[in-house]
């Protein structure tokens, strides 16, 4: 327990939430729990998470907005009207327009530190709540030129009790990043994976295990996630256009049935190749806390 | 050992040839090895697939020939001159050419059985040959209509050694199939990959396991790949169209900026997300040998 964080609220029990609430509670610091759906609320107390949050509490020492993107400023200036905590933050998985809301909506901005744990997301995890759902894994902050250190100093905690890693991007910056690491191929997954909806066994049976692992982010939420990328419209977009170029290029060179084909993919193959060596590379370097973020992207 | 098959020809010492020549030795087959390339032939040797064919051999139960789909009929027209065999089959990813090919070029038919053996490929050991790489997966066998019973004998042998289960499909509704449930998904995979190929570190280092699986099987060989793909042209082309216009649609409703985004966008996550449940459920049925296949398709 750290001694700028030893209360929490923590509104929005989804498996973000609950992971969050289970390792504050984990640490030492007092959990009270708000969410609209009084089942999930009571998922989240059964699990251990913490108790649910009662009208009367003193204002806790950081509140923790672990809704959609579209319900944060709503929730973030309810909290923050009812006078919940001193320093509040979110999770939203966008940060460009939950941030320019938030100034426009009139929300306390030196008490909010907009936040984006990125969860390691263990496929066979991913919708299962738990305390280690951040540990070794980077924590995007986006700091408001205004966000006074005392703020920030509860941030560090709440990020230190998580096991997590900050790093600090505009708002701008961290939604295109996600947008090529997460959203658009969210979609993409998803668009691959329409097929097999109404396959039969027999045809599925086919299958292995490399489509398996293809659609494998296809199965989040889909509500959530249609909120998520209507809040990262533009550069999920951008990256959907670059893919859909590189296919319909392929599919072209495919249908004139040259000899040459086979050449003509050799770039996108090899430079595929490349990127997910790249890929596989960075995954085993997971002591990348020191290094500069938002360089090239 | 059955009594069909004692003694195999393995024409190509790739993951699949290797990996086949060590089940076939496991099982007693006497294997005999051939590649173009020496340091492939020792390797293969070394790892105790075999031992390097020699002239004047007695002719084998069974020629494999395990080339790239393009140096298919020309590995078996040259093998069937030279008497390598009584029964030839070939392990190429796709069939609707290779067998077309085949019989334009003059084989004897009567002798070739094609064949695809569809590798569980897990992703580990996408390049790693093992005899246990067929175990619990289909063939894929392609008779044709004149294609006599002792034929389809040995190629049973080959598939039961292999611990493989056969599904009898036409040419080109393997090829189909495979475009769906492989080459598409590799191509997009690749395409989705070629962005990271020149990456910083930093921004590596904030993907999740969700993308470095969704961009899996774009680490396999592009020469092979591309060879693969044109020879599958037409049925891949469609399904990357299909992708195509979906990610199209996608990226207009974003662009659009419509308060209705998610609720446009829902479909497609939804179906999406029951194509990834259907290929989870898939995944989880592994005795699925005696399911009728090919219809739905």
């Amino acid at each position: 327990m750290t001694t700028t964080l030893r209360t929490a609220v923590v509104i929005g029990c989804g498996t973000t939430g609950t992971s969050l609430a289970l390792a504050l509670g984990l640490a030492g610091v007092r959990v009270t729990l708000v969410d609209e759906d009084p089942r999930a609320l009571e998922e989240a107390v059964s699990l251990g998470a913490g108790t649910a949050w009662t009208p009367g509490q003193p204002p806790a020492d950081l509140v923790v907005v672990a809704t959609a993107p579209s319900a944060v400023v709503d929730a973030l200036h309810s909290a923050q009207s009812r006078g919940l905590g001193h320093v509040y933050t979110d999770t939203a998985g966008t940060k460009d327009i939950v941030c320019a809301e938030a100034e426009l909506r009139g929300c306390d901005l030196k008490g909010y530190v907009p936040g984006h744990p990125l969860a390691g997301s263990d496929a066979a995890a991913r919708d299962t709540a738990a305390a280690g759902r951040f540990t070794g894994r980077p924590w995007v902050v986006c700091p408001y030129e205004t966000t006074p250190d005392w703020a920030l100093e509860t941030m560090d905690a709440l990020i230190e009790v998580c096991g997590a890693y900050r790093i600090d991007l505009a708002p701008h910056v961290h939604d295109r990043i996600v947008a090529e690491l997460s959203h658009g191929p969210h979609l993409i997954a998803a668009a691959l994976a329409t097929r097999f909806a109404d396959s039969s066994e027999a045809f599925l049976g086919l299958a292995g295990n490399g489509l398996r692992d293809a659609v494998r982010s296809a199965g989040g939420d889909p509500w959530l996630w249609g909120d998520v990328l209507a809040h990262n419209a533009g550069p999920v977009a951008d990256v959907l256009d670059r893919v859909t170029e590189q296919l319909a290029r392929a599919a072209a060179i495919l249908r004139e049935g040259d000899a040459s084909a086979p050449l003509e993919l050799a770039p996108t193959l090899e430079e595929g190749r490349r990127g997910h060596a790249a890929l596989q590379r960075a995954g085993e370097r997971r002591t990348l806390r020191d290094a500069p973020a938002g360089d090239r992207v």
